[in-house]
């Protein structure tokens, strides 16, 4: 039994608890929990589609997934029936009602990920899992030099891991920011698309100018050169966050 | 062996992860793995006197101990050394040599606590355990106004959880702040000693005050029964942090 009504997600998770967004035999899934709590509000039998994966550890605060459905339930209850069998680590924010076109992954704009990093020879403690830790300091004016070169339209093959086939390796990013955080620094990017391990990727090779191991404009000649070889090592999922999918309509504009 | 020198250790650690902060047997505790970490090192069975216990899963940003011993290692090299050994949930940021006279807990001056609340109808995921959880709203004004109430010399035996005997439950608050941040609030206590659970039984009153269901006056009444019974329920200690510790001379000033 599957309706025509459309209805839209928008979860958050602490990426620890599950092997990534989507559905795994024999893994904790953000997806497989979703669809589980609708099975037990319902009856009904539906796939998550989400916006994209997230890899096992990375953490969302504005995953969006989109569900067809013949329920009649109002969004607004909803959320909290989802929330009742979800499990402590994830959390329904909204659900709102979308057109039946509306796709979480194909009617995407863009997707921005937040990156934040713990900075000192003390490693964090209260936000263990939540942060990445930098043994020591980081040059921020580098950074923000290097990173000044994946703006725009490029061919990031050297900052995708390998083991998921895409059609083009180019994509867009349309901003970087990095700025101070007490106790470190945070970095938000936002791109119409990324690759598989891109954004960890894009952070590890920005650590490396931070840290003075590399010129700012290293980072132009590793994305010209198109070789996941000579990029730095890919940063820890514990910083990382999906933090907002725009859509042309944003479903969950009121919330 | 136990020398004349005494250092004072400055520690962070996640609640969760400990029965409190004192050494109880078959329970995890920050003590043991401190006293633990510390015979790793030196091979030296020593005592680290915390400035207070803290309960099961109450996290702490600055709670110190002191130890007796004959090492000489000096103090920034033991903060690395015990950070090698001690869990992820818990660490040393400083050590520092201190007078033979200091006791972590006899020579306070004052105690400051956070503790943090989120707010709204969804639960939060990202912070799990790191913050209490409040559905729906707080009136902040109203939860301003009462905390004046607790300002100042009063006996808190209202606010006392039974089960540890002191011999007086008069204490001293300097100061009460609350204040909004996003997605909920925060508030800071500073006083010169807190009875059992009391800064938690000051909350879930203040709580009560903040939902509406008590008037912000009603905390000086209870204050002035005594009567534990009179008081709100004891808050969640996922929110509740031991922030400082205040000494006449601060030890780890220079950090």
């Amino acid at each position: 039994m599957s309706g025509t009504r459309r209805v839209a997600l928008l979860v958050a998770y602490h990426g620890s608890a599950f092997h990534g967004y989507q559905r795994q035999p024999g893994f904790a899934s953000v997806q497989a929990e979703l669809e589980d709590a609708w099975m037990a509000i319902t009856g009904e039998q539906v796939v998550a589609h989400g916006s994209g994966r997230t890899d096992s550890g990375v953490h969302a605060w504005g995953q969006v997934a989109h569900v067809t459905t013949a329920s009649t339930i109002p969004a607004e209850k909803l959320t909290h029936a989802l929330n009742t069998y979800l499990p402590d680590e994830a959390v329904v924010r909204a659900v709102a009602d979308v057109e039946p076109t509306f796709h979480s992954c194909h009617s995407a704009l863009a997707k921005r990920y937040l990156y934040r990093i713990a900075l000192g020879s003390i490693r964090p403690v209260i936000n263990r899992g939540q942060v990445a830790w930098v043994r020591g300091e980081l040059d921020l004016g580098a950074m923000q030099a290097g990173a000044r070169h994946f703006l725009g339209e490029h061919d990031f093959s050297a900052f995708a891991a390998a083991g998921r086939s895409t059609s083009t390796s180019v994509r867009t990013l349309n901003s970087i920011h990095i700025w101070p955080q007490r106790g470190g620094l945070s970095l938000i990017v936002e791109g119409n698309g990324f690759l598989y391990k891109m954004v960890r990727n894009l952070v590890g090779s920005l650590i490396e100018v931070g840290r003075g191991r590399r010129h700012p404009d290293w980072l132009a000649s590793v994305l010209e050169s198109r070789d996941r070889q000579l990029a730095g090592a890919t940063a820890s999922p514990d910083g990382l966050y999906l933090w907002r999918v725009r859509y042309h309509k944003d479903p969950f504009l009121c919330c």
